[in-house]
């Protein structure tokens, strides 16, 4: 196993009437098995709760940022240690709780429907992620964002991405404060995995609840993200690539702003409007 | 619930400095759960085997493709129908096996996993599928295929795709044969649905295994979607991003030709390369 992000193969590039042989770097996907041991000191359990394809790499944010996202800890406090099951292999990684935290075995299973591309049924797990986010509602923030600030923060995402992942094909999330100033980004094969990643990077940095945060996403804005953003309070969402539907839908439920297709100058508001300043309405033709 | 594979929503367009209201088409994304009925006509049994998020349309297909791709079924013919669970809810669909079929439940739980975002423990999967895959070895095949064929499948699979799919972020998939003429293609919120879809309509057209095809993917090549194409009998996959380290080592395993960046008339090759015609080699330098 080959636990670098990337690695390099000889491949054989074909251009126009050319071809020879090269070196590609590729990124690596390899699974990571996730495992909590919780419950009281004298009768402590140890449960699988999540094998994911990951690229290696900030495995322990991973882990802690996957049971944020997924409601399974409401803060870093609830963990007492994160550590590879063994030494030599880092693709298992267990997280001891705490004596006293409390785990929901059904609230886990629910947790691997909603983790896979398989997804839940919509309606429903809006349901199930309002009654998960342990968040208080955020108090009502007048603050206002320029769309000067937007435009900029994809090349500021990819000035912090090496070439590799730029052209590579890694998604990656980046984040930044309201003033479009950058703090933290993270890469994956797996885009929630990126995401999880960040907000786990975030949860050891106590930056969580990541209120006026933007998150910027490399790719599409899906269902999935949208909950796991919501999970970690942040409120705006833009996104190079396409919303789902149901990822629409979700974003107007949470309050949170969603923006799509950000390139060249340009966007599109689906949901929240309201926090990016509209100095340009005597333009606005419907 | 809305059962088409876009929906129109109104946005705000923010470009430059200006800003105006319009209407911006969505991919459609809501779940759909496959059920399978099997066993003897004594003694039925009907089991949920997975829920996947897919843009809506095509459904049978999805889901005799992703029976197909999963190893749960070896060919059309042990379908005995396909049904919706009931008439008004197109997000549940019933496969009813003929009374022989035999269904092994523990393949169904390691089906669970591969289908999963979260993926399987990379070597033990690609044991798995070989054990999995019922296709007989094909025939030692000694055609080759020009690059010229290769550039134009792109613009093909675009030509198929309506504006929406193109630029609204859909996967898609196309199927083509050695002389790079267009048979089929599906798309997708999910890639890996896109191509269950594909291979669904490819069952029911009696076109599988799909010998002497190239399967073009719209985005980057994972695991999973070579893992599926394998499934299908396909030689040739040809993607318009990035293949994983994963894919590049299943399609090794498999004999796949797998093509990565292809775009802008150029292709990395990343295994089985005797297959394209190499007429440039005297222009090779390593």
């Amino acid at each position: 196993m080959n636990n670098s992000s990337s690695l390099s193969i000889e491949i054989i590039k074909v251009k126009q009437d050319t071809s020879l042989k090269a070196f590609d770097l590729l990124a690596s996907e390899e699974p990571m098995e996730i495992k909590i041991v919780f419950g009281r000191a004298t009768e402590r359990i140890q449960k699988s709760i999540s094998v994911t394809m990951r690229t290696p790499g900030n495995d322990f944010e991973l882990a802690a940022g996957f049971l944020f996202t997924e409601g399974i800890i409401k803060n870093a406090g609830d963990i007492r240690a994160i550590k590879y099951c063994n030494g030599s292999n880092e693709n298992a990684v267990k997280i001891e709780m705490k004596d006293d935290i409390a785990i929901e075995l059904n609230k886990l299973e629910r947790n691997f429907y909603t983790t896979s591309s398989c997804g839940v049924c919509g309606k429903s797990s809006i349901d199930a992620i309002k009654t998960v986010c342990r968040l208080e509602d955020a108090e009502k923030d007048f603050t206002q964002i320029s769309p000067e600030i937007i435009y900029a923060l994809p090349e500021i995402l990819r000035s912090k991405q090496d070439v590799f992942g730029f052209t590579g094909g890694l998604h990656a999330c980046g984040l930044f404060n309201y003033k479009g100033e950058f703090l933290l980004s993270r890469e994956d094969v797996g885009r929630h995995n990126a995401l999880d990643k960040l907000v786990g990077a975030a949860l050891n940095q106590s930056m969580i609840p990541l209120r006026q945060n933007i998150l910027l996403l490399s790719g599409r804005a899906s269902f999935e993200l949208i909950q796991k953003a919501w999970m970690a309070g942040i409120s705006v969402v833009a996104a190079i690539g396409a919303p789902s539907s149901l990822a629409v839908q979700m974003a107007e439920e949470a309050g949170i702003t969603l923006i799509g297709f950000l390139r060249n100058r340009s966007f599109n508001i689906y949901t929240g409007s309201q926090i990016i300043i509209s100095i340009y309405e005597n333009s606005s033709k419907g």
